[in-house]
This record gives structure tokens, sequence and C-alpha cells, in this order.
């Protein structure tokens, strides 16, 4: 893939859907209207644990607006969604509590105030049982199971080389426990479904998602269809991080069960307070760390113990105890490694996928015992990851070897250079702490060895030379449209506003699995290049023909088909295409793009799992008012290797609002619990960074080419939470001299340790 | 392609979508309904001929409910529509009126009622023309052009050997002149579009319609926006048989200009009177013929010459020219031929595709000839159409020579064997006439020469291992769905429950041209089996490695993949597609299905011009009422050759269907015209069949396998139309012993006749 006089690739472009977004025109699923729309609204159980005894919907069947209320009972199929096996979640409970948020039963009327006045008509006891809340408690051999099997989620270990000769041969050691807190993912537009039934004997499903395809078989499923006859198209999506893939389907199912029952549109809107509830959380997680080193700073060995609480199902528990795995001991040569992870059960919220896949957990973890280590030998903290940080040729924690593409210490020295220049800010002023904290990274690009690796692309062009490009990813406000555009147009020459970049929907492209992983550049992208390479054939081939020359004598550039010896010699694309057309050269090709298969030990965790990693390095400069805690952050760089930037301003816009989240996690933003009760599931309460908190993030981008990715990209979308959750923990400790070692660190957590100094 | 053990195809199943059609639940174009949606109504000039002076839309725009009248300023591209060069029509004329129908100006309204009430109230004044209404009156030098290029629309002749040489040699010379009237399609939808602005800066255009992708290409144009921001939609289409091709492409783009302008849905539904009037007809046709023969029946040459009435646009014209020009002289070996086709230009409702493509003309003119020369010969009719019927290895009269599925003699045999069961109805009775009579017939299947004959078509299987299947071609009631579903299934080894055949949308597939030719089954079923044959390929591939076996070992059938060797070892399907999913083989396909390349001399029109013909012979036995001139018929045999019936039962719906419109050319229907105007647009006074004058149609399948078709298949849709108004022609002229020479042949025609004897 040739990457030079790259006319497109590489410039930053406003997203191409940008007008139809601040126009407001873009059609999220709220927006959407059907004639004869209903609405429902789930009737929950609103206690964490209990034995259901009876659901009574008479009453509410009886008021003003209502057309039905669903139980467990008018469901066709086995009433049971869940991201992987083990499914184990209902789509109405009918006989155990697991979570407060447990549906029970769905009203439907004709306005969403029927329905939730029905939903709270429906009568519904309950035995309550004992709340299992903690991960001992659920560890206890003896605790009551919260699934048939017991409460352990997933329990997996990673084990390389010989972490016991490696502490062994140690001459420092540092040890610490530490906290995070389940995060709520906030996107601005909670989660909403709209059903339609077809007059074709089909379902469509308009859906505020991330993975459609996933979707589409749980509704099948449960409405005992053929998937064949389920359509889910994606609408805009105003923010997922992963947060829309569980609930989409439970919200997907009950609308489509409602619509096809009644043969009417049903919409599905949750409020904040049910998107909060009802919908999964990122894993609270307890980390016991400890790390071993020479007194020159060399790290010898890492070791981690890991609990995830995964509340009440599984949902990507098993995916995120895998990425927690893998990432613990950081972007280093570390040679003896063991980590292990575990997600348990509890009668809370379930925790499933958010941006980082649990990599901001461990990162925090690994990169405070970085710095515990740097103070320990009383070295450089950026210097002491320089010396340790992974270099092509040398093996990850799972024993993977890159021999490209591994940016880790240009990023480190571009940050290092950047420090040069800038000062830390003036220390010694009475009321205020100044501190800087840096932090490395890493995060794997691809499912890898996780799953299934991948993506349909369509490429269409029609006779007058304009581009349709149909990805089976989702965009849900990372731009990957512009970048899919952008991909498409550097391969077939023509300008980016000649590509339409449709809808996803199921229909039309291969099963690609779910949109995650930060695959959608690296993985996605690719399979657009490829479609996007077999058009160009015939256009290049039917050029030839009308040029009269050799196919290598032609380049497509700017809508134009152009004889390289002589650029002066054109013709038009349109052109071009309509003759290929009537030539019978096809004008659409769809591809499907599959990674290089991942060689990999699920015992051990050794092996090829992914098919790159972005690599990155922050720094961040805050202060710290002594007297009310208050932080602010004066700088945060953050170095990325992006591999490629397809586009810089989308890799800017996903960077920064990486990093909000991170800073959210480190510094704000906490679930609140009562027995087992979300405490503060609004965004009053909640303490969701707003935009009064933007980061003063500068992005660097490092572009050290990745051969696995359409020219040369990885992806980027979630490495920056990790990176930045972790740069304020060690920026706080910098400042303050205190180590935190549970997340956030709110204002009021820094004052009181400030008064305990 | 194995045809041995076929489980799926050759079985008579009912429409796939029978169930959602008797239902009512199938949502036609006029049974969509969007929020806000308007309704659009075209002012038409009500005058075939004139200079527009001025169109004045302020009093129409005055009146309430109206929310916009469009005319042709408001289209921002070049407002021209057309099937094929020439585009000659406007879709809003501005200067020059060239036929009543001419729409001026769209009057969008909040209700049908309120639009049409604007349209009349928008003033035109126009200067009349004298109209040309006739053949005669528009080829003559110094008419007035109703085109800038003269009056003649398309012209070409057909020479094969001889003629002058082969009427030189006849011992025997019949000739005659034929004419045919124009007749209406009389689908019982009326044509029907809605427009619908989407969020993401694309149009949606919902379409009772024949050829999606032609319709975006004029859209687009007309928007003047890129093609890949219009998607055209096939909503379930009530009949179209040739007529939803420009009519949709004219208010599917003055749907689409207005809901764009308006950023509301607008909705456009012809009444009756605008379907007669404002879209296309059957050419009316005069066709001077002779036929020269030895007087043993040996035909030596054939000679015609042919005028179409075109009206007031191209249209369709160009290919029916050539269509008829094909196919004049009949199935039959011609050494010489001679044959001109001309289209005019007339100030009349233009003329274009209606099923058989002007082989029905000359069909009847031909094979009115075929008689005329039997009774000279004083020959049976049917020996003398077996001495002379093409054969495989004989040239038709273009030189294109058929080695396989010739099967014109089997069709005559069947005939003949069953007229040996079948007395002729006893004669002599007072009252009434007794006469049977016989026709043969070809018609070309695919676009062959006359275009690029490419089908896209997808083959997705979900884990469940139900299939879902996109054709580029619609289904417009011939039940080419249920034809897709059963090749998929036959390919597929799954049942047809588990098939489901989507709506045609120009998104998803390649640009599959227009839906017409009687090439669905042919070139779509192929492009169907090509698709479905490349999933199955991971089907097997992964059943091999399930069941431990070479890849030959593996058969599908319902539903299971199957060891061959050992039937009882099988595992179900949807666990072989589940596996094959995560093994990360291919489960859809997008195939871009090519007719082999047509070797053809548009000069001569010498040449390979299709990838195969249907044959067919019809006999009919009808008896007359001296006294009212009225016809029963009491027998109608339809022999065809269809390579292979994939579904019976749709077989035999098609012949009968298209039985009754080549019955209604023959016997009811013709289109009054009075200065221009016509004066039967409804079905009060213009004869369409009824369901009282369904015709006892008995269907003989003759399968001479195609090898150019899905299973040996080929297409039946149109050749019924020409066999049935052929035989018509005949039976009546045996019965009465009159040769009437002109279609349609009236009760009162008949009574006149008799009574001039």
């Amino acid at each position: 893939m040739s990457t030079e006089n790259l006319r497109v690739v590489g410039r930053g472009i406003p997203k191409v859907d940008a007008l139809e977004l601040v126009t407001g025109r873009a059609k999220f699923a709220g927006d959407l209207k059907f004639p004869g729309m209903l609405y429902g609204y789930a009737r929950r159980a609103g206690i964490p644990a209990g034995k259901i005894r009876s659901i009574d919907c008479s009453a509410a069947l009886g008021l003003p607006g209502v057309s039905a209320v669903l139980t467990s009972e008018d469901i066709p199929g086995p009433n049971i969604i869940g991201i992987l096996p083990p499914f184990d979640q209902p789509v109405l409970a009918s006989q155990v509590v697991r979570y407060e948020g447990e549906s029970l039963a769905l009203a439907v009327a004709d306005s969403r105030e029927a329905a939730k006045r029905a939903a709270a008509a429906v009568r519904v006891t309950i035995d309550p049982l004992e709340p299992i809340l903690d991960i001992d408690t659920a560890l206890k051999p003896d605790s009551r199971r919260i699934h048939p099997d017991g409460n352990i989620t997933f329990s997996k270990k990673l084990i390389k080389g010989d972490v016991e000769k490696g502490f062994a041969a140690a001459e420092v050691v540092v040890e610490n426990t530490y906290h995070t807190s389940f995060q709520e993912h906030a996107y601005l537009e909670p989660e909403t479904v709209v059903a339609v039934p077809g007059g074709d004997g089909r379902v469509t499903v308009y859906a505020s998602c991330q993975s459609p395809f996933h979707i589409r078989g749980h509704i099948a499923a449960n409405l005992n269809l053929p998937a064949s006859r389920v359509k889910v198209v994606q609408a805009y999506t105003g923010g997922s991080f992963g947060g829309k893939d569980d609930v989409a389907t439970e919200i997907g199912c009950l609308a489509a069960v409602a619509a096809v029952k009644l043969q009417k549109p049903v919409m599905i809107a949750h409020e904040r307070g049910e998107s909060i509830i009802g919908s999964n959380l990122r894993h609270a997680a307890r980390i016991h760390y400890r790390t071993a080193g020479l007194k020159d700073g060399t790290i010898l060995a890492r070791q981690a113990k890991i609990y995830l609480d995964g509340g009440a199902y599984a949902s990507e528990s098993p995916f995120v105890t895998m990425k927690a795995l893998i990432h613990a001991a950081g972007p280093y040569h570390v040679p003896n490694v063991l980590v292990e992870c575990t997600a348990v059960y509890t009668n809370k919220t379930y925790s499933g996928a958010f941006r980082g896949f649990g990599v901001p957990q461990v990162t925090f973890a690994s990169e405070s015992q970085l710095d515990e280590l740097a103070a320990e030998l009383n070295m450089d903290p950026l210097q002491l990851r320089r010396n340790n940080g992974l270099q092509a040729g040398q093996a990850t924690a799972t024993g993977q070897v890159f021999e490209k593409s591994v940016g880790l210490l240009q990023t480190i020295d571009r940050i290092a250079e950047r420090r040069e220049q800038i000062p830390a800010a003036a220390p010694g002023e009475e009321r205020w702490l100044y501190g800087r904290g840096y932090s490395c990274l890493f995060q794997g690009i691809s499912n890898g060895a996780e799953g299934i690796d991948v993506v349909g692309a369509s490429v269409q062009v029609s006779q007058d030379g304009s581009v349709l490009v149909g990805v089976g990813l989702t965009d849900m406000g990372q731009g990957s449209r512009t970048v899919f555009a952008q991909i498409a147009a550097e391969v077939l020459g023509v300008t980016v506003d000649r590509i339409t970049v449709r809808q996803v929907d199921t229909d039309s492209v291969h099963d690609s699995g779910p949109t995650v992983a930060s695959r959608s550049t690296t993985v996605g992208g690719m399979a657009v290049y490829k479609a996007a390479g077999e058009v160009k054939a015939s256009l290049v081939k039917m050029a030839s023909l009308m040029l009269k020359c050799g196919e290598e004598q032609v380049r497509l550039e700017e809508n134009f088909a152009v004889l390289t010896d002589n650029p002066e010699v054109r013709i038009p694309l349109p052109e071009v295409a309509t003759a290929a057309y009537w030539t019978g050269f096809p004008l659409m090709h769809l591809t499907f793009s599959r990674a290089p298969d991942a060689q990999f030990d699920h015992e051990t965790h050794q092996g090829n799992i992914y098919i790159a990693y972005n690599f990155g390095t922050h720094l961040m400069d805050l202060r710290i008012d002594r007297l009310t805690g208050r932080v602010e952050v004066l700088r945060h760089l953050a170095a990325h290797d992006v591999g490629r930037a397809v586009n810089p301003l989308g890799v800017e816009g996903q960077v920064e609002g990486g990093a909000l989240i991170g800073f959210g996690m480190a510094h704000l933003e906490r679930i609140e619990h009562e027995g087992g009760c979300i405490q503060n599931a609004n965004f009053s309460d909640y303490g969701v960074p707003s935009i009064k908190d933007r980061l003063p993030t500068e992005t660097i981008i490092v572009e050290d080419h990745n051969p696995t990715g359409p020219y040369g990209a990885k992806g980027v979308g979630e490495p920056p939470v990790a990176g930045t959750a972790a740069v304020f923990a060690n920026a706080v400790a910098a400042a303050t001299g205190v180590r935190f070692t549970r997340l956030p660190i709110r204002r009021e957590d820094i004052l009181a340790a400030l008064e305990e100094q």
C-alpha cells in the first residue's frame, strides 16, 4: 500500500456529517416518528435481590391509553440475552431479581407518560433476598449463588516467565492495592429504539446502538423468527462508549416483541435514571499490584491480582477480564509476569463494555506502581518508563513480538522534548500545590484472540462517479464515517464530497460483529480499502481502454482519470464510470475483511492476541488549592502512536474526548450505592464532567506505520482514557506527596489527605 | 450445475409473500405514511400541442393547505428525464407542450384534495399548435418538428439473406397490412411515490416501480445531488408490465424536488385518469407484411415494414423498435428477411415499455400471415408452422444459432397431441360460429445486445442458518421473489421458510439495470445462484471440518449438513453457520452477474442478441354469437418452453396473466383519441379485461434445458401476451372466415364484418 502522495488520508477534515449534526437535521432514534407509534416503559424491580412472587398487570391494563403490558410470558423465544456465553440475562425477569434495574414488565401505551403511569401501576410482589453487594461477600464459599454456576463470572490467569524468580532477584519491590469505582457512560443521548413491524413479514428496529448485528440475533431469537426477518438499522447515535450494547439488545427485544404483538411501531426511550440504573457501567476494580526491579530501574517482574465487580449479569465481563489481564503489566518489557483477574457477580447494576475495557483500571494501578518505583529509586519517572518501555522486537506480557509500529519510545521522547520547553509551574506558592505527572500506556487494537475479527464493507460507484460506502461498524460520534470516506476517496481518486457513508444496517453487509476495541479505523478501514480497490480496478481498466494506455499508466485523482505520463490528458470520472457500467465492469464490491489469525493460548494468555497496539505517553501539570482541594489542570500533553492519522482532526477529537472520560473516572465520577441501589442516577448528583471541565489537552500525533491497518493507521478510540486517568493520579501525587490508591480522587479526598498530612 | 435430485426448484409453491399480500399487510407505496407528509398533484397541459406563454402560480399558492407550487425553475438539475438517449422529456415543461398529459407545475399541499384544487388553480396560458396525430402526418417532410431532430424517434433495419431473391423464387406470396392500437397497462395500483428527506443529507424515495436504479440516476441529476445521496426503495408494487418505468422517474423527481425544498415527505399518487393519460402506453403499430413460400409450405422470405406510434417522447421506443424488428419474422427458419421498423413522434401520450415490447404487435401480424399462407396452400396451419419451425442449429432472423433450448417443435407437438384428444366444437349450430386457431411465437430473454445485462444479488446467511437474499431486480407481482427464494433454498439446502427475499433498494446491490425483458429468472436467478454458491462453499468447508470428512462428502439439505456416505450423520445448519461465523468464513456474498457478451451488428441486426428465447405454441377454440358478436373462448392451450420451471405454479400464473393482457389487446382494449386527447381514461370506458373475462388458459410446460439460466430456466413473463393476441385473431378468422387485420377485434367489429358477409 503506497503511502506516498496521499491526497485525502492524513488531512484533517471536519466530520462528513458535521452539517447534519450541528443543524439538528440528523435523526437520532428519539427523533423518529411513525404513524400510530406507541411507547414502552419498563416496570423495574426497584430492589437489588429477591424472588418474584407475582406480577399483576390488570390495574395497569385498565389505565387510559394503555395497549398492552408484557411480561415474560409474552416473549415467543427463550427470553435470554447477553453479549456472549454465558447468556444469563432475561429480557423480562419472571422468577429472580438480581439487581434493582431488572425489567419485569413492559407497559405499552399511546404516550410515554401513559406508559410510565401504567408501568407504575403494575403490581409486583417480590420476596426480598439479602443482596450480595461486594466482591468478598460474593466470593465466600457459602454465599448465595446469584447465578446457578456460582458468583464467579469469569476468571483467568496470564503467566509469562517465572514471576517468583523475578521477585527473588529483585533489589527493590513496590506493592500496593488500588481501587476504582463504577463509572457511567453518560452519553448525552440515552438509549432509544423503535421497532417497526413491516408489511413484508419483517421487523425493522432503529436503534441508538453500537453493534446492530448482535442486536439482530437476539431480537430474532426472542421473537422466534429467522434472523433474516429482522433488520436493525443504526440511527444516528449520540455516544455509546461501550454502553449501548447490552441495553440496546434488551430494549430492542422488548420493543420488537411489543411491535409484532400489537402490529404497531413501538418506541422505548430511556430516561436518564433508567440509563444509569438499567444499563451497564464500567467495572469497579480492586487491584493488588507488586513490581520488582533492580536499582538501575530495570523491571524484573510484575504481579497483579485483579477483582472486577461485574454486577448482576455477565455482559462483557469475560472480555473486560481478558483486557485487564493482558494490559496489566503495562507497555513495558517485563520478563516475568503473573496476572490473575476475576470478575464476580453482585446484586448491582451489571458492568460491561466501557471505552477502555478494563485497561484504564489496570493502567492506573500499573502507572502508580511505576511512580512508586521511581520514587523508591529516586529516578526521573519518565526516564524509568523509557528504560523499560517496549520496543520493536521485544515481547509484550502475552509474549507477542511486533517488529513494526511500536511507537512507545517515540511518544516518550516527544513528551521529553516538550518538557524541556515547558517549566513545571512555579512551586512554593502559598495557596497552590503544583505537580507534574506522567503515564505510559498501550491498548490492543482489534478483537484479536478474544473473538473473531471480521468486518464487511461495500463500495458502490454510480454512473455519476459518486461513491456510496457501507460498513458494518457503527459511528457513534467517534468519526469513523469520516475516516471511511477519506479512505474510499483516497483509493478511488475522488473528492470527499462525492462520498456518502450510509447508515449501518444488518441487511447489506456481512455480520461485522461489535464496534469495539478501537478497531473501526484499522479493521473497518481495511475493509473499505479493499472494497474500494476492487471497484478502482474496474475504473482503471475502463480508463485505460478510453485513454488507450496501459492500466499502470492510469491514475485516479480529483474526480478524473489521468494519464500518468501526461497529466493534461484526463477524463472526468463520471464518464469513466458510465462507460464502465455500460461495458459491464463491476462498480460495486462487498468485502469481507478478516484480521490476521491470532495464535493464542487461552490458558496462559500467551500468544499473538492483537493486530496492533496503540502506545501513548501523557504529561499533566496541575495545581491544587490547599484551602479547597480544587484541582486545576494546567497542561495535558497526550502523545499517541496512531500509526497514521487518517484524519488528524478526528484523532484530536478522540484524544480530547477520551481524556475527559479518563479525567472523570480519575477525579469526578463515582456511582454511589446504598443497599445495592444507586443513589445518584442523575446528572445533578453524578459528577459527569461538563464543558467547564474540558481539559487543555494537546494531542501529539506519532505515526509509526502499522502494516495491518489502512495506510498504516491504527485505532485511537480507547487509549486516551487510560492515559489520562493514570496521569492525573500521578500528577496529584506529585503535587501533594500523597499516593492516592482509590479513584476517583475527588476534591474532598485531596482535602482530607492534606489535612491528615 | 446439477439438476439431479432437486428438492425445491421445480416444485410449485405459493408466493413467499402470499400471506402479506392476501392479508393486506403488504405496504404498497400508497399505504406508506410519514409524519408531516404532504401530497403533490400535477397541473397538466390538457391540450396536445402548444407553446407555453405563462404559468402563474400565485392564486394556487394562496389556497388553504398549499405549501408550494413548483415549476421548472424549481428543479435544481437539468429538468430532463428519459429511459435512454435521446433523453427528451422534461420533468416539468416550461416552453413546449407535446401531449395533453404534459406536467407543467406541481402543487404541494397537506392533502391530496388541496393539492388537486391548487393544481387546478394554476393559471396556464398556452398558445395552441396544430397537433400531429398520426404516423403519416408526422413523417411528412414539411411537418412541424415535435422535437428538434424531427419526428423520427428511432428507425432500424434487419437484413438477413436476400429478401428480393426469396420473393423472386416464391410460388406463393401473401401480403397484408395490420394495425394494432394503443394499450393501457391497467395495473390495479396506479403509479405512486413518496420522497422522504433524510436527516443524513440523503433522500429516500419509496416507489411503486420497475427499475429503481434508473429512477435514482434521474432523481439525483434533477436534484443536482450525487447519486450516492439518493436511495430508491421499491415498495410493494401492484403490477407494472413495463408501465412504471418512465412515469416513476417523472413523479419520483417531482416528489424528491418538493421533499428537499420543503424538507418534508411528499407523496404523489396518480389517479386512474392520470395513470392512463400521464404514463406510457403500448405502441400502436401499422405493419405491412409479406411472406413468400413454396407450394410445399416452405417459407422462403419474409418482409415487414413496421411503423410504431411513439407519442410525444422517446421513452422505450428504441428498444421496442428493436424487439419488433428482431421478432417480426417469427420463430421460423427463414433464409431471407428484411424488416424495417420506425418509431415516430406524435402529439399523443407517449408509448413505451409494455409486456412484450413490440413482440405482440408483430406476432399478431406474422401469425396472421402464417394462417393466410396456410389457407392459400390449403395446409394444416399447425403443420405449416411445424415445417418451418426453428430448430436447434438453425439461425434466427438475426442469424443467431442456438444449439440448445430451442423447444418450439416440442410445444407444437404437445399442442398437436392435445388437439387429437379434443374435438373442435360442434359446427353447424344455428347461432354459434366455432373456430380453432393456432399461433407460434418466440420472445428473446434478457436485454442482450440492446443494452448491458448485469444483475447484482446478495446472499447472507445468519448464525441461525436463515438466509437473506437481495436482488437488484424487482418483483412487481410476477413472483420473482419466490423464484429467487427457491434457487437460494436449493443451493443452500435450506427450506424456503428460512429464506427472506428483501425489498429492492439501490444501496445494497450493484446497479442491475431495469427489470425487463423476462430476464428476472434467467439473469437474476443466475446471480442468486452464484451468490448462494459462494456462501455454500463456507458452509460446506465448515461442515467438513466438523464432520471430519472431505468437502465433497458434505451435502446440504433440509437445514442440515449431511455426510453423503452416511446420511444419519448430520449437523443442523444453524450450528454449522455459527461455527463458520466464529471461524471467520464469509457468510455473505454479493455477486455481479453478467450475461454472456452479445456479438451484434447494429446496422444489419445480425448476430447473437439474446442469451435464450422462450418458444411457445397456442391453441384457442372459441365461438361467436352470430346475433350479438359475443365471443366465448372455450379452450386456450398455451405450451411454452421455459427451459426449467423453477416454480410451475408461478409459470402458470405468468401464462394466465400474460394471456389476459394479450386477450385484452386482441379483443377488448383500445385507447380512444379525439383531437389528440384520450377520451376513455377510466376503467368504465376503457375495456380492460375483468375477472369475468378470465380465459380458460391451460399451461403446458415444456422444459428444454437452457444452459444460460439457473437450473436450465428461462423467462416466461412476456411471451404469453403475443401468443394469445395472435391465436385469438386466428381463431376469430377461423370461426368467421373473415381475416381481421386490426386489433382489437371487438364484438362490434365482428358483427359488422358478419353483416357485410
